[in-house]
Protein backbone atom coordinates (compact mmCIF):
# COMPACT_ATOMS: atom_id res chain seq x y z
CA UNK A 1 0.00 0.00 0.00
CA UNK A 2 1.51 3.29 -0.37
CA UNK A 3 2.58 5.26 2.53
CA UNK A 4 -0.36 7.89 1.70
CA UNK A 5 -3.57 7.82 0.58
CA UNK A 6 -5.74 10.38 0.05
CA UNK A 7 -9.30 9.65 -0.27
CA UNK A 8 -10.95 12.45 -2.91
CA UNK A 9 -14.58 12.87 -4.69
CA UNK A 10 -15.36 14.25 -8.13
CA UNK A 11 -12.65 16.40 -9.20
CA UNK A 12 -15.60 18.84 -10.89
CA UNK A 13 -17.39 19.80 -8.22
CA UNK A 14 -15.88 18.27 -4.96
CA UNK A 15 -14.24 22.04 -3.49
CA UNK A 16 -12.97 20.07 -0.40
CA UNK A 17 -11.00 17.52 -1.90
CA UNK A 18 -8.89 20.05 -3.92
CA UNK A 19 -7.69 21.35 -1.13
CA UNK A 20 -5.39 18.70 0.69
CA UNK A 21 -5.05 17.49 -2.64
CA UNK A 22 -3.42 20.86 -4.29
CA UNK A 23 -0.97 21.37 -1.11
CA UNK A 24 0.23 17.68 -2.02
CA UNK A 25 0.90 17.96 -5.10
CA UNK A 26 1.87 21.38 -5.35
CA UNK A 27 4.40 20.62 -2.21
CA UNK A 28 5.67 17.26 -3.69
CA UNK A 29 4.27 15.09 -1.30
CA UNK A 30 3.67 11.68 -2.82
CA UNK A 31 0.16 10.33 -2.56
CA UNK A 32 -2.25 7.46 -3.82
CA UNK A 33 -5.66 8.83 -4.85
CA UNK A 34 -8.67 6.89 -3.45
CA UNK A 35 -11.67 7.88 -5.87
CA UNK A 36 -14.80 8.06 -4.06
CA UNK A 37 -17.95 9.11 -6.92
CA UNK A 38 -20.06 11.44 -5.27
CA UNK A 39 -24.15 11.83 -5.70
CA UNK A 40 -24.41 7.86 -6.62
CA UNK A 41 -26.95 5.59 -5.20
CA UNK A 42 -23.92 3.84 -3.78
CA UNK A 43 -22.02 6.95 -2.22
CA UNK A 44 -22.97 6.78 1.32
CA UNK A 45 -21.63 3.25 1.49
CA UNK A 46 -18.64 4.12 -0.14
CA UNK A 47 -17.79 6.88 2.16
CA UNK A 48 -18.31 5.17 5.29
CA UNK A 49 -16.29 2.64 4.36
CA UNK A 50 -12.81 5.23 4.33
CA UNK A 51 -14.42 8.19 6.41
CA UNK A 52 -15.56 8.16 9.75
CA UNK A 53 -17.37 11.03 9.21
CA UNK A 54 -19.28 10.21 6.20
CA UNK A 55 -17.43 12.85 4.23
CA UNK A 56 -13.71 13.46 1.80
CA UNK A 57 -11.56 14.12 2.00
CA UNK A 58 -9.55 11.62 3.85
CA UNK A 59 -6.10 10.73 4.65
CA UNK A 60 -5.17 7.17 5.38
CA UNK A 61 -1.14 7.57 6.30
CA UNK A 62 -0.37 3.51 6.78
CA UNK A 63 -3.77 3.26 8.27
CA UNK A 64 -3.66 6.37 10.49
CA UNK A 65 -6.75 8.01 9.08
CA UNK A 66 -7.04 11.39 9.53
CA UNK A 67 -10.14 13.93 8.26
CA UNK A 68 -11.10 17.24 8.31
CA UNK A 69 -9.44 19.16 5.65
CA UNK A 70 -7.54 21.87 8.00
CA UNK A 71 -6.21 18.88 10.45
CA UNK A 72 -4.99 17.14 7.04
CA UNK A 73 -3.21 19.95 6.36
CA UNK A 74 -1.97 20.82 9.98
CA UNK A 75 -0.92 17.40 9.79
CA UNK A 76 1.37 17.68 7.08
CA UNK A 77 2.72 20.47 8.25
CA UNK A 78 3.95 18.58 11.32
CA UNK A 79 5.05 15.76 9.39
CA UNK A 80 7.19 18.05 6.78
CA UNK A 81 7.98 20.92 8.29
CA UNK A 82 10.85 21.44 5.37
CA UNK A 83 7.46 21.80 3.46
CA UNK A 84 6.68 25.10 4.46
CA UNK A 85 2.59 24.70 4.89
CA UNK A 86 2.37 27.58 7.34
CA UNK A 87 4.85 30.58 6.88
CA UNK A 88 7.79 30.64 9.38
CA UNK A 89 7.42 34.25 11.02
CA UNK A 90 4.68 33.85 13.89
CA UNK A 91 2.47 36.50 13.25
CA UNK A 92 2.26 35.30 9.40
CA UNK A 93 1.33 31.72 10.91
CA UNK A 94 -1.16 33.48 12.91
CA UNK A 95 -2.82 35.12 9.84
CA UNK A 96 -2.54 32.20 7.60
CA UNK A 97 -4.52 30.18 10.29
CA UNK A 98 -7.14 33.12 11.07
CA UNK A 99 -7.89 33.15 7.48
CA UNK A 100 -7.85 29.11 6.84
CA UNK A 101 -10.47 28.55 9.76
CA UNK A 102 -12.79 31.48 8.13
CA UNK A 103 -12.97 29.05 5.03
CA UNK A 104 -13.15 26.00 6.99
CA UNK A 105 -16.16 26.87 8.79
CA UNK A 106 -17.81 29.95 6.95
CA UNK A 107 -18.63 31.62 3.89
CA UNK A 108 -21.65 29.56 3.53
CA UNK A 109 -24.04 31.88 1.37
CA UNK A 110 -20.97 32.51 -1.38
CA UNK A 111 -20.28 28.43 -1.33
CA UNK A 112 -24.02 27.76 -2.28
CA UNK A 113 -24.77 31.18 -4.77
CA UNK A 114 -21.06 30.01 -6.40
CA UNK A 115 -20.85 26.38 -6.44
CA UNK A 116 -17.57 24.99 -7.81
CA UNK A 117 -17.83 23.79 -11.21
CA UNK A 118 -14.85 23.60 -13.29
CA UNK A 119 -16.84 22.62 -16.48
CA UNK A 120 -18.96 25.90 -16.60
CA UNK A 121 -18.65 28.40 -19.10
CA UNK A 122 -17.42 31.43 -17.53
CA UNK A 123 -19.52 34.21 -16.94
CA UNK A 124 -20.71 36.81 -13.79
CA UNK A 125 -23.26 35.40 -11.89
CA UNK A 126 -24.36 37.71 -8.42
CA UNK A 127 -24.24 36.56 -5.59
CA UNK A 128 -26.90 37.49 -3.09
CA UNK A 129 -26.32 39.94 -0.04
CA UNK A 130 -24.95 37.67 1.52
CA UNK A 131 -22.96 36.22 -0.35
CA UNK A 132 -21.94 39.47 -1.68
CA UNK A 133 -20.90 40.58 1.42
CA UNK A 134 -18.58 37.19 1.93
CA UNK A 135 -16.98 38.27 -1.92
CA UNK A 136 -16.11 41.18 -0.35
CA UNK A 137 -14.41 40.21 2.72
CA UNK A 138 -12.69 37.54 1.10
CA UNK A 139 -10.54 39.80 -1.31
CA UNK A 140 -10.45 42.17 1.60
CA UNK A 141 -9.11 39.05 3.77
CA UNK A 142 -6.47 38.40 0.40
CA UNK A 143 -5.03 41.95 -0.24
CA UNK A 144 -4.37 41.72 3.91
CA UNK A 145 -2.44 38.37 3.59
CA UNK A 146 -0.68 39.75 0.91
CA UNK A 147 0.35 43.52 1.44
CA UNK A 148 1.67 42.03 4.87
CA UNK A 149 3.07 39.00 3.74
CA UNK A 150 2.83 37.86 0.38
CA UNK A 151 5.72 40.44 -1.10
CA UNK A 152 8.28 37.35 -1.81
CA UNK A 153 5.78 35.85 -4.29
CA UNK A 154 2.39 35.23 -5.95
CA UNK A 155 1.06 33.50 -2.70
CA UNK A 156 -0.92 34.72 0.29
CA UNK A 157 2.09 34.56 1.82
CA UNK A 158 4.70 34.55 -0.60
CA UNK A 159 5.09 30.79 -1.13
CA UNK A 160 2.62 28.44 -1.29
CA UNK A 161 0.88 27.31 2.24
CA UNK A 162 -2.14 25.68 3.55
CA UNK A 163 -3.73 28.98 3.23
CA UNK A 164 -3.64 29.02 -0.88
CA UNK A 165 -4.94 25.46 -0.57
CA UNK A 166 -8.25 26.24 1.42
CA UNK A 167 -9.04 28.90 -0.76
CA UNK A 168 -8.14 26.86 -4.07
CA UNK A 169 -11.67 26.41 -4.62
CA UNK A 170 -12.41 30.02 -4.63
CA UNK A 171 -10.59 30.87 -6.68
CA UNK A 172 -12.04 28.85 -9.09
CA UNK A 173 -15.46 29.93 -7.95
CA UNK A 174 -13.64 33.79 -8.78
CA UNK A 175 -12.83 32.67 -11.89
CA UNK A 176 -16.24 31.31 -13.19
CA UNK A 177 -18.62 33.43 -11.84
CA UNK A 178 -16.73 36.43 -11.06
CA UNK A 179 -16.74 38.22 -14.06
CA UNK A 180 -14.12 41.31 -14.47
CA UNK A 181 -11.97 40.55 -11.16
CA UNK A 182 -10.35 43.57 -9.18
CA UNK A 183 -6.49 43.77 -10.55
CA UNK A 184 -5.00 42.54 -7.37
CA UNK A 185 -7.53 39.24 -7.30
CA UNK A 186 -7.13 38.19 -11.16
CA UNK A 187 -3.72 38.39 -10.52
CA UNK A 188 -3.67 36.21 -7.30
CA UNK A 189 -6.04 33.80 -9.57
CA UNK A 190 -4.36 33.78 -12.38
CA UNK A 191 -0.89 32.93 -10.32
CA UNK A 192 -3.09 30.73 -8.54
CA UNK A 193 -4.46 28.65 -11.74
CA UNK A 194 -1.29 28.63 -13.39
CA UNK A 195 0.36 26.08 -10.80
CA UNK A 196 1.07 23.10 -11.77
CA UNK A 197 -1.03 21.56 -9.59
CA UNK A 198 -4.05 23.59 -10.36
CA UNK A 199 -3.60 22.42 -13.74
CA UNK A 200 -3.28 18.97 -13.53
CA UNK A 201 -6.58 18.91 -11.36
CA UNK A 202 -8.78 20.71 -14.02
CA UNK A 203 -7.18 18.99 -17.21
CA UNK A 204 -8.37 15.77 -14.98
CA UNK A 205 -11.88 17.45 -13.77
CA UNK A 206 -12.16 17.64 -17.86
CA UNK A 207 -12.08 14.31 -18.93
CA UNK A 208 -14.55 13.04 -15.90
CA UNK A 209 -17.16 11.07 -16.26
CA UNK A 210 -20.30 12.80 -14.74
CA UNK A 211 -22.72 12.72 -12.60
CA UNK A 212 -23.37 16.84 -13.15
CA UNK A 213 -22.61 19.02 -10.28
CA UNK A 214 -25.40 19.90 -7.72
CA UNK A 215 -26.26 23.15 -5.66
CA UNK A 216 -23.18 22.93 -3.18
CA UNK A 217 -19.52 21.15 -4.05
CA UNK B 1 -2.60 47.36 28.09
CA UNK B 2 -2.58 43.33 28.91
CA UNK B 3 -0.30 41.40 26.69
CA UNK B 4 -3.41 39.34 25.70
CA UNK B 5 -7.25 40.66 25.59
CA UNK B 6 -9.41 37.69 24.81
CA UNK B 7 -12.70 39.37 23.66
CA UNK B 8 -15.84 37.68 24.51
CA UNK B 9 -19.91 37.53 24.72
CA UNK B 10 -22.01 36.63 27.10
CA UNK B 11 -20.66 33.79 29.47
CA UNK B 12 -23.99 32.19 30.08
CA UNK B 13 -24.23 31.30 26.34
CA UNK B 14 -21.48 32.49 23.92
CA UNK B 15 -20.37 28.62 23.72
CA UNK B 16 -17.41 29.59 21.21
CA UNK B 17 -15.91 32.43 23.62
CA UNK B 18 -15.95 29.83 26.36
CA UNK B 19 -13.63 27.50 24.16
CA UNK B 20 -10.61 29.40 23.75
CA UNK B 21 -11.62 31.48 27.73
CA UNK B 22 -10.92 27.73 29.14
CA UNK B 23 -7.88 26.61 27.43
CA UNK B 24 -6.13 29.93 28.58
CA UNK B 25 -7.25 30.01 31.94
CA UNK B 26 -6.66 26.09 32.90
CA UNK B 27 -3.63 25.89 31.44
CA UNK B 28 -2.53 29.24 33.17
CA UNK B 29 -1.96 31.97 30.44
CA UNK B 30 -2.91 35.43 32.00
CA UNK B 31 -5.42 37.51 30.07
CA UNK B 32 -7.54 40.36 30.23
CA UNK B 33 -11.31 40.04 29.43
CA UNK B 34 -12.73 41.85 26.89
CA UNK B 35 -16.60 41.67 27.16
CA UNK B 36 -18.77 42.33 24.54
CA UNK B 37 -22.68 42.23 25.02
CA UNK B 38 -24.50 40.26 22.87
CA UNK B 39 -27.93 40.46 21.27
CA UNK B 40 -28.11 44.14 22.45
CA UNK B 41 -29.04 47.25 19.57
CA UNK B 42 -25.01 48.17 19.63
CA UNK B 43 -23.60 44.67 19.23
CA UNK B 44 -23.03 44.59 15.69
CA UNK B 45 -20.82 47.90 16.56
CA UNK B 46 -19.36 46.76 18.98
CA UNK B 47 -17.99 43.73 17.71
CA UNK B 48 -16.90 45.37 14.53
CA UNK B 49 -14.79 47.72 16.25
CA UNK B 50 -12.69 44.58 17.87
CA UNK B 51 -12.98 41.76 15.31
CA UNK B 52 -12.18 41.37 12.04
CA UNK B 53 -15.03 39.22 11.25
CA UNK B 54 -18.02 40.92 13.31
CA UNK B 55 -17.51 38.03 15.46
CA UNK B 56 -16.38 36.72 19.17
CA UNK B 57 -14.05 35.27 20.49
CA UNK B 58 -11.00 37.62 19.19
CA UNK B 59 -7.47 37.36 21.11
CA UNK B 60 -5.44 40.84 20.72
CA UNK B 61 -1.83 40.17 21.92
CA UNK B 62 -0.35 43.23 22.17
CA UNK B 63 -2.02 44.29 18.68
CA UNK B 64 -1.67 41.40 16.85
CA UNK B 65 -5.29 39.80 16.10
CA UNK B 66 -6.00 36.53 16.14
CA UNK B 67 -10.17 35.52 15.26
CA UNK B 68 -11.47 32.17 15.37
CA UNK B 69 -11.02 29.81 17.61
CA UNK B 70 -9.31 27.11 15.70
CA UNK B 71 -6.69 29.78 14.81
CA UNK B 72 -6.74 31.17 18.28
CA UNK B 73 -5.94 27.74 20.03
CA UNK B 74 -3.22 27.28 17.29
CA UNK B 75 -1.72 30.46 17.90
CA UNK B 76 -1.63 29.47 21.60
CA UNK B 77 -0.24 26.12 20.90
CA UNK B 78 2.58 27.51 18.91
CA UNK B 79 3.03 30.78 21.40
CA UNK B 80 3.64 28.20 24.63
CA UNK B 81 5.06 24.48 23.88
CA UNK B 82 5.11 23.84 27.39
CA UNK B 83 1.66 24.35 27.93
CA UNK B 84 1.03 20.91 25.37
CA UNK B 85 -2.08 22.42 24.05
CA UNK B 86 -1.56 19.57 21.66
CA UNK B 87 -0.96 15.94 22.92
CA UNK B 88 2.88 15.02 22.16
CA UNK B 89 2.58 12.09 20.07
CA UNK B 90 1.96 12.68 16.17
CA UNK B 91 -0.86 10.49 16.25
CA UNK B 92 -2.98 11.82 19.29
CA UNK B 93 -2.38 15.24 17.76
CA UNK B 94 -3.66 13.85 14.46
CA UNK B 95 -6.91 12.85 16.13
CA UNK B 96 -6.91 15.41 18.78
CA UNK B 97 -7.19 17.91 15.31
CA UNK B 98 -9.70 15.62 13.58
CA UNK B 99 -11.67 15.64 16.48
CA UNK B 100 -11.22 20.00 17.30
CA UNK B 101 -11.48 20.44 13.14
CA UNK B 102 -15.03 18.35 13.02
CA UNK B 103 -16.24 20.47 15.90
CA UNK B 104 -15.31 23.84 14.18
CA UNK B 105 -17.47 23.56 11.43
CA UNK B 106 -19.71 20.25 12.10
CA UNK B 107 -22.73 19.37 14.69
CA UNK B 108 -24.85 22.36 13.59
CA UNK B 109 -28.33 20.53 14.17
CA UNK B 110 -27.16 19.38 17.82
CA UNK B 111 -25.67 23.08 18.00
CA UNK B 112 -29.31 24.64 17.34
CA UNK B 113 -31.20 21.76 19.20
CA UNK B 114 -28.88 22.31 22.18
CA UNK B 115 -27.68 25.24 22.56
CA UNK B 116 -25.39 26.50 25.33
CA UNK B 117 -27.50 27.71 27.96
CA UNK B 118 -26.16 27.80 31.62
CA UNK B 119 -29.13 28.88 33.25
CA UNK B 120 -31.44 26.21 32.01
CA UNK B 121 -32.68 23.93 34.84
CA UNK B 122 -31.37 20.66 33.74
CA UNK B 123 -33.72 17.86 31.99
CA UNK B 124 -33.67 15.88 29.04
CA UNK B 125 -34.55 17.25 25.70
CA UNK B 126 -34.97 14.99 22.46
CA UNK B 127 -32.92 16.50 19.25
CA UNK B 128 -34.24 15.68 16.05
CA UNK B 129 -32.82 12.56 13.82
CA UNK B 130 -29.56 14.76 12.75
CA UNK B 131 -28.91 15.99 16.09
CA UNK B 132 -29.33 12.89 17.71
CA UNK B 133 -26.85 11.40 15.01
CA UNK B 134 -24.65 14.09 15.90
CA UNK B 135 -25.03 13.41 19.53
CA UNK B 136 -24.32 10.10 18.79
CA UNK B 137 -20.99 10.26 16.53
CA UNK B 138 -19.70 13.02 19.22
CA UNK B 139 -19.95 10.19 22.09
CA UNK B 140 -17.94 7.84 19.60
CA UNK B 141 -15.36 10.32 19.35
CA UNK B 142 -15.10 11.02 22.83
CA UNK B 143 -14.50 7.59 23.59
CA UNK B 144 -12.15 6.99 20.72
CA UNK B 145 -10.07 9.44 21.88
CA UNK B 146 -9.76 8.17 25.45
CA UNK B 147 -9.43 4.78 24.88
CA UNK B 148 -6.50 5.06 22.38
CA UNK B 149 -5.17 8.31 23.96
CA UNK B 150 -7.20 8.76 27.40
CA UNK B 151 -5.17 6.76 29.78
CA UNK B 152 -3.14 9.01 31.67
CA UNK B 153 -6.31 11.41 32.88
CA UNK B 154 -9.84 12.31 32.74
CA UNK B 155 -9.57 14.05 29.74
CA UNK B 156 -9.76 13.17 25.89
CA UNK B 157 -6.02 12.76 25.68
CA UNK B 158 -5.18 12.32 29.37
CA UNK B 159 -4.35 16.02 30.20
CA UNK B 160 -6.47 19.01 29.01
CA UNK B 161 -5.61 19.70 25.51
CA UNK B 162 -7.59 22.58 23.13
CA UNK B 163 -9.73 19.12 21.97
CA UNK B 164 -11.39 19.66 25.08
CA UNK B 165 -11.51 23.61 25.00
CA UNK B 166 -13.32 22.89 21.37
CA UNK B 167 -16.13 20.57 23.16
CA UNK B 168 -16.24 22.58 26.56
CA UNK B 169 -19.35 23.70 24.93
CA UNK B 170 -20.62 20.69 24.11
CA UNK B 171 -19.93 18.84 27.39
CA UNK B 172 -22.03 21.88 28.90
CA UNK B 173 -24.98 20.90 26.43
CA UNK B 174 -24.75 17.52 27.50
CA UNK B 175 -25.43 17.95 31.22
CA UNK B 176 -28.30 20.51 30.54
CA UNK B 177 -30.27 18.33 28.18
CA UNK B 178 -29.03 15.04 27.72
CA UNK B 179 -30.62 13.22 30.47
CA UNK B 180 -29.34 10.18 31.93
CA UNK B 181 -25.73 10.01 30.01
CA UNK B 182 -23.73 6.73 29.25
CA UNK B 183 -21.07 6.10 32.14
CA UNK B 184 -18.45 6.95 30.61
CA UNK B 185 -19.46 9.99 28.78
CA UNK B 186 -21.35 11.19 32.46
CA UNK B 187 -17.46 10.67 33.60
CA UNK B 188 -16.08 12.95 31.30
CA UNK B 189 -18.52 15.26 31.17
CA UNK B 190 -18.00 15.59 35.12
CA UNK B 191 -14.38 15.92 34.97
CA UNK B 192 -14.89 18.47 32.40
CA UNK B 193 -17.18 20.73 34.72
CA UNK B 194 -14.99 20.06 37.79
CA UNK B 195 -12.25 21.93 36.37
CA UNK B 196 -11.23 25.41 38.32
CA UNK B 197 -11.84 27.41 34.94
CA UNK B 198 -15.33 25.78 33.87
CA UNK B 199 -16.59 26.61 37.85
CA UNK B 200 -15.77 29.83 37.33
CA UNK B 201 -16.72 30.29 33.94
CA UNK B 202 -20.46 29.24 35.37
CA UNK B 203 -20.18 31.25 38.50
CA UNK B 204 -20.07 34.46 36.33
CA UNK B 205 -22.72 32.86 34.26
CA UNK B 206 -24.56 32.96 36.81
CA UNK B 207 -23.93 36.40 38.13
CA UNK B 208 -24.31 37.97 34.70
CA UNK B 209 -26.73 40.48 33.28
CA UNK B 210 -29.27 38.91 31.03
CA UNK B 211 -30.52 38.99 27.81
CA UNK B 212 -32.01 35.81 27.60
CA UNK B 213 -29.79 33.08 25.41
CA UNK B 214 -31.66 33.24 21.79
CA UNK B 215 -32.10 29.22 19.92
CA UNK B 216 -28.00 29.52 18.66
CA UNK B 217 -25.04 29.92 21.00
Amino acid sequence: MAEFTLYIGNKCFSSWSLRPWVAMKQLDIPFEEGFVRLRTPGTAADLAAVSPTGQVPVLNHDGRIIWETLAILEYLADLFPGKKLWPADIGARALARSAATEMHSGFRELRYGWPMNLRRPKGHKPLDAEGEAQRVRIEALWRECREKYGKGGPFLFGHFTAADAMYAPVVTRFDTYGGTLAPDTRAYVDAMLATPAMRYWYSEAAREAWPEPGPDE
